[in-house]
């Protein structure tokens, strides 16, 4: 081999914050409380802060490769739990609050994890947690007084030394845990690694996908319990930028009240939270002037809105699409791109490769303008699930992602609907997706969802499920706009209106639920 | 250790031409060339041409861990070469056609070269060297027909076969080897691996950086045989920018006229490339609307040159600071900072550590607004030289970068000269960088370089050798200036009048021989 060497330098999360702490020592992780007012820290005091409670985890013997678990909204103090954990070599398992115990118990009893740090309104959450699982477990209040069987953390930061140093484990160690929504089968856990998330965030930081810059205030309201609130609380110290998280509020005037305070130029989060902005900037006669961007993803972008946001804000809207297998961002469409469609999610970064195949996994011979199921290859997408011996990718290293998708000529990526959300008709395929957007952009409609209902004569048929903003809306209103949009037979078969349309733990529409309740078939 | 894993992802450069021929094929690597025309093809294409020439290599016994010298302009043929060298695992060993055949016979002796590349017009050289080595070395011309002893390649890339697989080998494999200018002392070899100019790509397209989009035309005027043209034959490819090569020919003419033809966003060189432009631009009376950035580094930027710059061409100048031990990029100035200071190189993005230290490497107390030896750590930086068995890194892994260097309190970084260029004036430090910048401002001055002369009572006394913009400038004209701004012993004892100052391999004030030449000292 030939002589001489580069440095070496592990691909380790707590590089981040290491360096916001020496290079942007004063830019800030801001949160919002619930009283209304904002705690602030700089990364530099962040950084001793999170190094203490390493030192606490550590008497508690935790050390590389053990688990602690965090049920909390997106502040400071999780930022903190997260480095701590993560920078010791530990697993980060995030538990998503709005689950219930009974589900997150039998999580955290896969993942043995022996510590739950808990933010102080979960703690009762917590407690039915541990009441639940066969190990013992210790539950820690990161963010307020001790209750009930929860140890308070803050007096144990205050009695630990300083300087606990981070890193020294390979960069392939895992470092987070997060397990699927579930919203089309049972759970699945993803182990995240150091490296991965390190890649996925050099990606973030690229011009043409997240774009963030050290002048960047970013308001992250994807929360960090799910599939790491996108990268951005690694993405944010990586680059200085600061950090504005909204607890546990991410209501349009609460979120509007943050933009101004504290200057974001940048907001992360599912379409729905965005409406809300929106309706209440509106009401309230509002200007924005700081925000430039807002990048949506999690859920189809309703192209109505997409419209007002960049109008009545003055923002561009990037559209994405990712998801937890791949840590979680797949594509981001590209601030400067001249064309905005909310049909696009973007084209691939380089360490992300897309390809498109039929049911059976082989690729499309034609890669572009051709529907079929999305396959996805990368540095930060799932080899194997939390659990499971055999890998989730095939030979070629393709992870199949579950959607259906078309690549255009330019490289963009158009998700076009969940392959398991298809309904199958006469012998034929029906995807609900096409229905749905045709139906969800009428000015009547809030929600709209299809499923297959079981039809003795076509095996399946399809029904449209609403929740109206206008409640008179005939049948006729809501199915003629679908004539000439999509075949005559796909045209569902019955319309049910809800008062309000069932949604899982991340926001998206329950499928689960209306297909146990609504899929059975009628008696004919 | 926890269970579940994320895919495996190689961080090798052939990543790079892969994804730009898979997700932009279209994207060009445009050449100019000797008669005025222009050579242009897609990554696609590009990238075909280039595993072609992987095949033929192989062919020839090339393996990983082979050697393949290049001595080329930039041009397209030079990329292709360098892909196909990187590609196969072998180490791509640079020439730099400025030096004399001697120089270049002593480095391809060095690293064992078997096969040296040559561009056409340099043939001539290739043949010199393979007269001074004592291996046997093959010369295949890239981009004309077979001359001399030299094969051509091109007959070759025809008839090799399709498809040769690039990678599979470890991310920490060479690719490349260049040799340090040696402007002050001899030159060393520098071994370049995969892995970290991969990492400094990732770095150079974050938006506080080079911050390219694939929506750029990059201009790559700094060599490709000079410390990887900055990294920017990766990064292009890597989000799928347009490269804009201009050949042999550097001057305000030929860039002008490729700026306009080839709609170039950004500009990257040494800045009297920029002078050159400027005051071709100026003569014309053109406009260059389509650029945007030009970003400068290599030597110390001329305050007027960067305020021309942007006031006539309307763009942001952005300073930066690298060396060939850095892969070369150390730091770069923010294109979105308000304050734009042609003192200042930017702050380190992550993965780029900075530290001053006293002359024994002892980090200084004070690590803002001090001067001192600049010491550099990171995943780009060398860590040890070629063919060296000591490390080039202290204990802490620290490099000494030999600069002298204040950083502020932003963080940016501001070189204030050479540790090797200091003169010791009866036992006190003269900086002869700021005497410099002094007098280099002057607009009867072209270039000024201070350096040493040998005197019996101090030791050393500094003396300021001129080459004159307007010939008649008075010694009065030319120290002035000087009173106030520097301590009246730092003020020079002689001016010595040069026709031309003689300037290294690389562009820059060639020392070396000015201390041989006048560093001696007078009969006193």
């Amino acid at each position: 081999m030939i002589d001489g060497a580069m440095q070496p330098f592990a691909l380790t999360l707590d590089k981040f914050l290491e360096h916001a702490a020496k290079w942007r020592p004063t830019a800030e992780v801001v949160t919002a409380r619930e009283d209304g007012s904002v705690a602030r820290i700089g990364y530099a005091e962040l950084k001793a802060r999170s190094q203490r409670i390493s030192a606490v985890l550590a008497g508690m013997g935790v050390g590389v490769g053990g688990r602690v678990a965090t049920l909390a909204w997106n502040t400071q103090a999780h930022v903190e739990a997260w480095y701590a954990i993560m920078g010791m070599g530990a697993v980060c398992h995030t538990l998503n609050p709005r689950l219930t115990a009974a589900h997150l118990a039998a999580m955290v009893e896969r993942s043995e994890v022996g510590i739950l740090v808990a933010g102080a309104d979960l703690v009762g959450l917590a407690e039915q947690i541990a009441g639940h699982v066969p190990q013992d477990l210790l539950l820690l209040v990161i963010d307020g007084p001790a209750m009930g069987d929860a140890l308070a953390l803050e007096p144990l930061i205050a009695g630990a030394s300083d300087g606990y140093v981070w890193g020294g484990f390979d960069e392939t160690a895992p470092c987070g845990l997060c397990f699927t929504s579930g919203t089309t089968g049972a759970p699945k856990g993803v182990t995240y690694t150091h490296r991965a998330s390190f890649l996925h965030t050099m990606r973030a930081l690229q011009v043409d996908t997240m774009a963030l810059s050290g002048a960047d205030a970013v308001l992250t309201v994807v929360p960090m319990f799910h599939a790491n609130a996108w990268g951005l609380p690694f993405a944010a110290p990586a680059v200085g930028a600061k950090l504005v998280l909204p607890g546990r509020n991410a209501d349009g005037a609460s979120l509007a009240k943050l933009i101004l305070k504290e200057g974001v130029t940048v907001a992360v989060g599912v379409p729905t939270v965005w409406l809300g902005l929106l309706e209440h900037v509106e009401a309230a006669g509002l200007e924005l002037p700081s925000l430039k961007r807002i990048i949506v993803g999690g859920a189809p972008m309703p192209p109505a809105l997409m419209a007002r946001l960049e109008e009545r804000l003055g923002v561009i809207v990037q559209t994405s699409w990712g998801m937890t297998e791949l840590s979680p961002s797949g594509v981001v469409a590209a601030p400067g791109d001249p064309v905005r469609d909310p049909a696009l999610s973007g084209r691939p970064a380089v360490g992300v490769d897309l390809m498109v195949a039929d049911a059976e996994g082989r690729p499309l011979p034609q890669q572009r303008n051709a529907e079929g199921h999305l396959h996805v290859r990368g540095a930060a997408v799932v080899e194997r699930y939390f659990g499971e011996t055999a890998k989730a990718t095939d030979a070629e290293g393709w992870f199949a992602t579950g959607d259906l998708a078309r690549i255009d000529d330019d490289g963009n990526l158009a998700i076009t609907g969940r392959a398991k959300d298809l309904i199958k008709s006469g012998g034929e395929w029906i995807n609900p997706a096409e229905i749905e957007a045709v139906v969800g952009a009428l000015p009547e409609v809030s929600l709209a969802a299809v499923i297959g209902r079981i039809d003795p004569k076509w095996g399946e048929r399809p029904i449209l499920l609403v929740e109206l903003r206008e409640p008179g809306a005939s049948d006729a209103a809501l199915l003629e706009p679908l004539k000439g949009r999509v075949a005559s037979w796909w045209i569902p078969d019955a319309i049910v209106r809800l008062e309000s349309m069932p949604l899982a733990a991340t926001g998206k529409i329950d499928k689960l639920r209306l297909r146990a309740e609504y899929g059975a078939g009628t008696a004919t």
